[in-house]
């Protein structure tokens, strides 16, 4: 079986709508050509109480990883790491080598001019204050570390809000252990398009084709307007290599493609523009 | 105190990062707009046992609505409703009044001369089995019709995956609704920016001045690279009326404003290019 992942995103950004969630999308793209599932996306704002539930309750189904973007940064409303260590009953306290890398941060500021000399307020100190028995992820664009916690059985990982930042951490600390973790399986995706059929009338054709293709899925998603049906549809499957993985996402694309075009259908391997 | 809401996403598609979740904060903007909390966003594939978790956890913190969106096509794989009616325990039946508006479009495309004579397969007549005492809400440009179940104190709103359907259906039939039950105060936001200031040094000074006005919520945005600081300064506070909350955000922003210009940052009021 894969390894199973829960994204959990934390701001009042996305919960008014202001920020469109870019974080959750990326990581869960990522994390699945790494053949890893992504079981669950949660959101909730920053607020300690609703990030000690969230992480308990993922915790409670024992993903093998948990990653959190979000409130890692220096200013009040960044709760993400005491609200952490509240749900695992641990206190927060400074953590050496995650104050040496804020230090060093601040003091390569002042070597490009963009500071006098190092002041490490309690602001940027908040930044090296980490759950007990935490370690920090090196930050290479920003300056808050990233969080890694390994909490028996499951690696809950706090990456920063800031894309930029969050994609880096993820790529430098992140990707080679979800590689090392994860099993022999890769995913693998393609779409079709049909158009001229309505979605009702294809249904059945897409249950008789996932019938016959077993490890394959399946799914349709309706592109056009109401009057010009233009549908694309989705196959996917996790596999050892690309080679089986090719021979059986081909297989039921060439008995879809039959199927649609019995019922009139066209198809075409192209999004219609 | 605000109406509250969650938002339920419902699809693999979501979870594989296929598809960036734009019905969310559509969803979260419009409602905020109606002055209604949204307090989670929450996504899960397309699987029964992971709806009917997902929609009873979000039924025991009690919101006063829960939308859900995405699964109620006619496909093996739009399961929403099947889920919501084995968290609720009841069954799902053929709702005359879904099943109504349903024919309506069909016999609607064959005027159209999109389809030759109205066949209601087992597909089609999927989109109108309903868990028992739901009621249909019409889909202005699509086949498959919203859901709204009354359960006690929340209302549970199913809404179409397919983003123009999800809209129409809101904005036909919830909005209305969210309008009645939303208390009389509205979500007003504004922002500015800050230049030549790191976010650490802003922290504290953010701090003091939400302090100073206890019903503006204020929250830093880093949007620059990290040699030149570039930082969104939101501006929040829900109010009875626009001269109320004019009055509470600019009493806010000048103070700040003042704050950043003491430690030799610059305020602009447009974002930088």
């Amino acid at each position: 079986m894969n390894q199973q992942m829960e994204i959990i995103c934390i701001g009042n950004e996305l919960l008014i709508g202001k920020t469109l969630n870019t974080n959750a999308s990326w990581l869960a793209k990522r994390s699945t050509t790494f053949g890893i599932m992504v079981k669950r996306i949660t959101v909730v704002g920053d607020d300690v109480d609703e990030i000690v539930s969230v992480v308990r309750e993922a915790l409670k189904r024992k993903p093998n990883f948990i990653i959190t973007t979000g409130g890692l940064g220096p200013t009040f409303d960044d709760k993400t790491l005491e609200g952490i260590a509240k749900a695992l009953n641990r206190k927060v306290k400074v953590n050496e080598k995650a104050l040496k890398m804020v230090r060093e941060k601040y003091e390569n500021y002042v070597k490009e001019g963009k500071m006098e000399r190092v002041e490490l307020t309690p602001a940027r100190i908040k930044m090296a204050r980490l759950p007990e028995r935490a370690d920090p992820l090196p930050n290479p664009v920003g300056t808050a570390p990233g969080v890694i916690i390994d909490v028996g059985g499951t690696f809950l990982i706090a990456l920063p809000g800031v894309p930029a930042e969050m994609e880096a951490i993820f790529d430098e600390s992140v990707a080679p252990l979800l590689k090392k973790e994860a099993v022999e399986l890769t995913f693998f995706e393609t779409s079709m398009y049909a158009d001229g059929i309505m979605e009702s009338t294809l249904a059945p054709l897409i249950d008789k084709t996932m019938h016959d293709n077993p490890h394959v899925y399946i799914k349709s998603h309706p592109k056009g307007e109401e009057r010009k049906p233009h549908i694309e549809i989705h196959f996917s499957t996790t596999a050892k290599n690309s080679e089986i993985a090719r021979g059986r996402l081909g297989k039921a694309m060439v008995q879809l493609s039959e199927l649609v075009q019995e019922n009139h259908g066209k198809i075409r391997f192209k999004r219609k523009k």
